[in-house]
């Protein structure tokens, strides 16, 4: 029996909808995807790609409609991509749908149309009232962000030993007996307190942890720009980033095309492709398809 | 006629003296290399190898000698590495050397040792009274740091548009011609002031070099997570980071081995090796050779 998956489309206006059209038959093959949208937008987009509807394409209707301008930040596109997610959230909690995986939707549209959501993660951990964790990677390699959409002004602050521990308890409930590199937070992991001081808090923050579960699962902190070399990668799957480009930036250097992001720490399972609207080149038949497939993988995978 | 280039040995307690001596045979088809060591410190680090000293090999006395201890953190030995760089710069400046390349300095070490500078480019920038630039990277791709050995927590403030200016000035001068992608500071290079608002004055800052240099060269803010994927490398060789690890950790996630360390803005050329002192590996005939030559190689390219 194949697993029931809600596609949320995200927002109209950029790849999302191109993306989760091109690879739905090969999708079809793995999973039953239910997508999040009216018939209108849906034929709207269609037709703006210039595409038929495959004929088993099963929808579950989200109101609302409004004109796809391919590239255009809009808050009605905003204020969609956020009900067709809800709305697949609600298909999972429902049970109609077994996991939900989400098409990129624009934070700069989502602030205009005054979604006060930083994105589909903190809007997660909002609505469930739980700490989501942000992962992405692929098979190769994961990274689990401590903070995410956080200015990096407002980063350093946040390392404290208790919020850090906290944080190890959910991620370690996530992904039990998996060994995690535990990154630095300053040039050097600090250098012993020659270039900053937080690593005292993360290594007391490691000892704790690895205490309670009563096993060394954690280790650091890792030195940042010595964590993703090809040697230190042989040892370590799974990577904790203190903040999003430490880890972003080597993950997307590395492993671009086939990263996906996972929502972790919830009740409900979520994937994500790794890659924003790409408004450049919405409509433009040029959007790739392999981290969509990738994530539905992973949903699948983690059910 | 080759050139004469001066190689400082760093901390004898790590891996440069044992790559120097490996590598020699090779460097010494490329250039003449002057070692800065006395004879009795040369010996004793041969023996630790194991290996015989090559006869044609040229050293420039420093003095000073004290009990090689492999993998130690010492003050002695860090005193040492900081007398071979100078030597090695003096050579420079009397013009006995068209250049200097450096082995791995601790910079614990020098801190033990009381030797107040943060590194090699910190130590140059107040020995020349010239802001030294720290550019690292190998033929693939170069980044350059606008601020190096800096709490994070530090990095924020000092995105100011004038200070930024003033460093592409003297970056433009290193390297006339280049186009040079400059990275953003926050996550999504601020989501347009959602997630921090420092790319205001980067935004700034570029429109005035490019200015005043009547042409397009400096690109930005990019988003920092998106530079370095592949697609975005294909456009750039050259990089401007923000801090250190947003520019070295995907460079070293991607080429390692190969990379070097440049400073620029200098009345003297010089180059390193881009890691290290390895004390884990040290005196066990493991240390790689590559990212010498390759300093060597730069360093003549760059005369």
């Amino acid at each position: 029996m194949k697993h029931n998956i809600a596609i949320s489309v995200g927002d109209l206006n950029g790849v999302g909808i191109e993306i989760a059209l091109k690879a739905h038959t090969e999708v079809s093959k793995l999973c039953n995807p239910i997508y999040c949208i009216n018939k209108y937008m849906l034929n709207q987009a269609a037709t703006h790609l210039n595409t038929n509807i495959p004929k088993n394409l099963k929808i579950s209707s989200v109101d609302g409609n409004f004109d796809i301008k391919a590239g255009a930040l809009s808050s009605e596109s905003a204020n969609y991509s956020f009900d067709s997610f809800m709305h697949g959230v609600c298909l999972c909690k429902n049970k109609q749908a077994d996991a939900i995986v989400t098409m990129p939707i624009n934070k700069e549209a989502w602030m205009l149309a005054g979604l006060e959501y930083k994105g589909h993660t903190d809007a997660l951990t909002k609505h469930f009232k739980k700490d989501a964790i942000m992962m992405l990677g692929c098979d190769k390699m994961f990274v689990a962000l401590y903070t995410e959409h956080t200015a990096l002004k407002n980063v350093p602050p946040l390392i404290k030993k208790d919020k850090l521990l906290s944080f190890f308890i959910d991620l370690n409930k996530s992904l039990p007996n998996e060994k995690i590199a535990v990154l630095g937070l300053n040039p050097h992991a600090g250098d012993n307190g020659v270039l900053g001081d937080e690593e005292i808090e993360i290594t007391n923050a490691i000892k704790e942890i690895n205490k309670s579960i009563g096993e060394d699962l954690f280790f650091g902190p890792i030195v940042p720009d010595i964590a993703f070399t090809p040697n230190f990668r042989k040892n370590y799957k799974y990577f904790l980033a203190m903040y999003h480009d430490q880890g972003l930036a080597p993950l997307k250097a590395l492993y671009f095309d086939e990263s996906i992001n996972i929502s972790l720490n919830l009740p409900i399972v979520r994937t994500s492709v790794d890659h924003g609207t790409a408004f450049d080149i919405a409509y433009k038949n040029k959007a790739n398809t392999l981290s969509y497939i990738n994530a539905v993988k992973s949903a699948l995978f983690l059910l």
